[in-house]
C-alpha cells in the first residue's frame, strides 16, 4: 500500500514535510493546499502533486492522510473537519493556543476515532531518542531529575511574539513535552519564573524572554528547564537525565566539528543557527513515523492528548510566573 | 612579617589547612588544638607546632590568627572569643545553623573590628574563578542566567544527616554562595522543591536528598540549582553562566583523563569521588587568600556577611520546599 | 540550463550519486547503465530515467556528462571513450591501478580537452573543508605538519583484497590526497612501513593491514599517516594540521552524540560503522561540485592529475614498505 | 626506616625533587650540593638540610641515596662514584649524550650492584599510567600501533640547542621511552625525518626543530612520533594506543577547563605552557617510586638500561634523518 497524502500549508515547514514524504517510498504527496498560489505551485512543481483546496481534499476518497502546517488558529477546525472525513491527520503543534478549544477538538477526534499525531518533532531527534532508549534499557536506573537547557539563537520580532501565545506556549512547550517524554510520570506541579532580559519590546507585549521552570511528578521526580530567547553561540539544545544508576545527556549538535588551537586557546565553531537545520533528521523521522502509523494502522505518538497536556503545562507556567505561586496540575 | 597561626580542630579538613599553611612561606603554624590528643599530635608531628588549648591560644600575643575547623555548633562562640582577643579568624562554614545566632555573632565581630573569612572554598577553585574572571572581563556581557548542577557521589549516613541542618544548609549552601558570586546582584526570591529519591532514611529524618531551586534577583536575573545526594559517576560539580554576549561554563574535573574506545563505545573514567580531592587546589588557595588578607591588612572575602546571606537563602529554600511557596528574601 | 547525466554503474555508490543528482534542481539523470538489469531497473524506477547502454550514451547528443561507478578496471577505457565523445566525466577513483595506464588515459583526456573530475570524496567533507578553510584564512599560519589517522571498522574479505591493489592504492590513497589537499606543497619523498596484525590472510595475499607513512615536501613540511584495516569502535577518520600560529583538527563524526555516566565512567556510542554514512554529506557535495563545474564551464577539482599523483604516492609507499627504503618522488 | 637522601644539583628540577622528598614521610633530605651557594642555601632553608659537597656525601655512611640533577655531562661520573660508594641513585636522564660512555657507566653500575633509576618522569604521569594500565588490563587487546604527538610550547634558545644533543636526544628521547613503555616489545627499526621550520638558527646548529619518526618492533607493531619545538597553544602531549580490541588515548591536560561560547564559537583556554606544571604529579610520583624501591629493596624502574636504549634510539633517529635511511637497531 502507498499512503496518499495532502499537504495543507506550503510554507517553510510544509516544504520540509514535502521533502520527507518524497523520500519515503511508502508514501506519495498527491495534493497541496495554500492560500498563496506561488507557495503551493513551488511544492507542486517539485513533487509532481496537484494544487488543490481544503474542500477538494476533504471530498477526495483517494487521499488517506493530511499534513496540517497552516497557521495555528486554523488547526482545531481543520483537525475536526478531517477527522470527520476519516482522514489520518498529522498536525503541527499546537492544536490551539486555548486549552478549552484544544480539548473540544480532541473530543471530536475521539468521537470520530480518527488517527492524529502532533508535531513534537524533538521526540524524533536521534540523539534525544537515544537518551530515551538508554533510560528504557535501564542504563541509568530509575529516573530522578531531568535538566533541559533550551535557548534560541535570537529573539523573534514583536509581530511574531504577539501571535505566539507567549514563551511558555511557543517555546517551552517543546521542553514540557520532552520532559514528559523522559520523566516517565505525569507532571503534577509547575513553578515558573520569567524575566525580560533580552528585548524590552517582549516585555511591553506582556511576555517574557528568559524563563526558569521546575516541574515535579507525584513520586517526587523533578525537571528543570532553562529558556532564553537569545544565545549568541547558536541554537542551544541540551537535555540530561539523572537516575539512580547514572546519568545520560545529549550534547549540542554542531554543523562543523573542527577545533582551532592558537595562543588564544582552542576554538570550535558556533552551533546551528536555526531550528530547521538543527532538527533536520527529526523532521524527516516524524513524518516517517506518521506514515508508519498509517501503514500499520496503529495509534501515532505523540498524540493529540500529549499536545493538550503540554498546553496545560504552558498555561500553568504562565499562571505561576505571573502570580508567583506553585501551580498544581489537575 | 610571618603570620603565626593556630589551628583549632585537627580533623580531616584541619589537616588540609595545616598542609596549606606549611606550603606558604609567609605563614607558620605554631599551635594546634583538638579534643582528641592523637589528632593534635599528628599535626604537631608533621608541622613542628605545639599542642595547645583554646585558652592558651587566646592568651598568646604571638598568635596572629586562628583557623577554626571544630564542629559547627562551636563556631559562633569561638568566633566571638577570638574576635574579642583581636585575632584574625578563618572559620569553616557555617557560622551557625541558626540565622539569629549567626547574626548575633556577626554583630560581635563588627564591634571588635575583627578580620574574619568564611570557608566557602569553591570560590577559590581555579576553574570557577576563571568563570568569574570571564564575566568580569566582559566576555559574556550582562549576566542573565546561572545554572548549577551539584551532586554528591553518595548520600551521607543518617547520623550525619541529623546534625547537618538539612540539604539546603549543608549542601546547597555552597551553591547559594556560588550563585551570588556569579549573579552580580543580590537574590530576592527563592523557590525550592525537595524530594526523597535516594535514601528513605533521609526522608524519615525530615530531610530531602534531591532538590531543585530557582533564585531571582531584583532585575530578573535567574539561577537554577540542581542537587542530588547521589551521583554514581562521581562528584558532579558544574556551573554555567549565560549572558547577553555568550555563556561560560566550568566542566567537571577528572582525576584521570583517558578515553578507551572499543566496540561498546568511548569510555572515560568516573569523576573525583570525594570533595577533598576535587577541591584540593581550592582549599590551598583559600588559606593563601586568608594569609594574604592578614599580611596586607585587608578585609578577607568571603566575609561573615556572605556566610549569613547564604544561610538565609538556605532557610528560605527550606520554607519554600515545605510550604510550596515562593519565598521573598528581605 | 539543466545538466543531463548518465550513470554508468548502478551499484552501491551509483545509488548514492543518483540520489545526489535527484536533489539538485540544475541536474537530471536521464540514463543508467549496468551489467545487472535489476540494479539498473532499481535506479530507473526511483529516478524516472531510462535504462541504456554504454554505446547509446556515447551516441546520445542530449547527454552532457557521465558518472562512472563501474569496476576499477573499466575506468580508463570508459574515460577515454567518453572524453573522445565530448562528455564531461566524473569518475570514481582510481583511474587505474597501474600508473602507466592512468597516465596514458590522462594524455587522451588532455588531447580531447574533456572535463574530468576524480571522486576523492573526502575533499568535500564539510569538516575537512573547514580545516582547509582555516588554513586558507591564515588561522594557523604556515602549514608545517599534517597528521592523519584513518582506520576502517573492519578488514575486507580476501576476495576484495585480491583486486584492491593493496592497502596503499585502496585505502591510503585517500589519505595521500587529503595530505596533498592540506600540505600546500607537493610531496617529494615517501617512507612507509606495513605490517600484518589484523588478518593473516591479508599477509598471505602479499598485502598489509596496518601501515605508517611519512611524507615530506621540498621545504620540509611533513605528513604522518596511520592506517589500520580494523577499528572496533567504528570508522576512525581524523586529520590535524599544525602550523606556525597554531593547529586545526577535524574530530571524528558521531552518528549519536549522547553520553551515559555510571559508576563505570562516561560512555559515548561508537563512531559510524560504514564509510557511506560517515561521508554522506561529502558524496552529495562532490556531485554538486561536478554539476557546478559543468554548469559554469570551469575545470573540476580534484582532477585526473590529482588522481595520478595519489596513485604514484601509493606505488612509492608500496616500494618503500617492501624495500625498507625512503622513496623519492620524481 | 627513613630513607636519607642527598640532592646533587639545586636548580629548577632539584627544587621540585626536594619538595617531593619533603612530602614523603618515609624520606628525609639531609644534604644538598650545588656549585652555586645561593641555590644550595635556598633548598637548605626550606628543607632544613645541610649544605654539603660531593665528597662529603660520598663519605657519609648515613646517606642512603642521592638524587642527581647536575648538568648532563657530570651524570656518568657521579653515577659511577656513588655506585661504588654503595648509594642508591636517582639520576635525571640521560646518563650521557654518548652511547659508549653511558654503556661504560652502566657496566660499573652492574659491577657494583648499585640501585639506579633514570628520571623518565612521563612514565609516572597518572594519565599515561592509566593508558598503560588499560593495556595491561586487556582493554584494547594486543597492542598494534602507538601514536605520540609531543610538541613544546616554544623553541629553546640556541645556547641550549648547542648542548642539548639535538632534538632526538633531548626531546624525542622521552617519546622513545614512552613508546617502549607502551609497545610491549623492543623496537627493531627507526625511520626519522627532520626539518627546520620553526627557527633557522636551530638549522644553523645542525639540529632539527620538527620531526616525524616511525618505529617498528619484531612482530610488526608500529609507533609514530610527531615532534615540534613550537606549539602556540601550549605544551601538547598526547598518546594513543591502538589494539586489536580498541584504542586508549590520553588527552592533553588543561590547567583551566572552562569554555566560553560567543558568536565566534566555543573557546577553551590554552594548555599548560611549561613542562613542570604539566608534569607536576609525574615528578612527585617518580621520586615516590624511587623511595619505594629503596625502602622495599627492589630494582627501580625505569632502569639505566632503559636510559641506554632510549639513547640508542635517538642516535638511530639522527642517523636516519641525516642519511635518509631506515636504521635497524641491533
Amino acid at each position: 500500500m502507498v499512503t496518499r497524502l495532502a499537504l495543507l500549508g506550503a510554507g517553510r515547514i510544509g516544504k520540509v514535510h514535502a521533502k520527507a514524504i518524497a523520500s519515503d517510498a511508502r508514501a506519495k504527496l498527491v495534493a497541496v493546499v495554500d492560500a498563496f498560489p506561488e507557495a503551493a505551485q513551488a511544492i507542486a512543481n517539485e513533487s509532481g502533486c496537484e494544487i488543490s483546496t481544503i474542500d477538494a481534499v476533504l471530498a477526495n476518497p483517494d487521499i488517506d492522510a493530511v499534513i496540517i502546517c497552516t497557521p495555528t488558529n486554523t488547526h482545531a477546525d481543520l483537525i475536526e473537519r478531517f477527522a470527520r472525513a476519516g482522514k489520518a491527520i498529522f498536525c503541527e503543534k499546537p492544536i490551539d493556543l486555548d486549552v478549552a478549544r484544544a480539548a473540544a477538538c480532541i473530543e471530536v477526534v475521539k468521537e470520530t476515532g480518527a488517527k492524529i499525531m502532533l508535531g513534537f518533532n524533538r521526540r524524533f531527534d536521534p540523539h534525544f531518542r537515544a537518551v530515551r532508549k538508554a533510560i528504557d534499557d535501564g542504563q541509568i536506573g530509575d529516573v530522578e531529575m531531568v535538566t533541559i537547557v533550551s535557548r534560541d539563537p535570537g529573539a523573534p520580532p514583536p509581530e511574531y511574539i504577539k501571535v505566539s501565545g507567549g514563551i511558555f506556549r511557543d517555546m517551552t512547550i517543546h521542553d514540557f513535552d520532552i520532559a514528559r517524554f523522559l520523566l516517565g510520570e505525569e507532571i503534577v506541579s509547575v513553578f515558573a519564573t520569567g524575566s525580560v532580559l533580552v528585548d524590552p519590546r517582549i516585555g511591553e507585549l506582556g511576555d517574557y524572554d528568559s524563563a526558569s521552570i521546575i516541574l515535579t511528578t507525584a513520586s517526587g521526580r523533578q525537571a528543570s528547564i532553562s529558556n532564553s530567547r537569545r544565545a549568541t553561540y547558536g541554537y542551544d539544545q541540551r537535555i540530561e537525565v539523572h537516575g539512580s544508576l547514572g546519568s545520560v545527556a545529549a550534547e549540542n549538535q554542531r554543523p562543523i566539528s573542527i577545533e582551532v588551537a592558537t595562543k588564544d586557546g582552542y576554538t570550535r565553531p558556533p552551533l546551528h543557527d536555526f531550528f530547521m537545520t538543527r532538527y533536520t533528521e527529526a523532521y524527516a523521522a516524524e513524518i516517517k513515523a506518521f506514515i508508519d502509523s498509517v501503514e500499520n494502522d496503529v495509534a501515532p505518538s505523540p498524540s493529540a492528548h500529549d499536545g493538550l497536556i503540554a498546553l496545560k503545562l504552558a498555561d500553568a507556567a504562565l499562571k505561576s510566573a505571573r502570580e508567583k505561586v506553585l501551580v498544581q496540575i489537575v
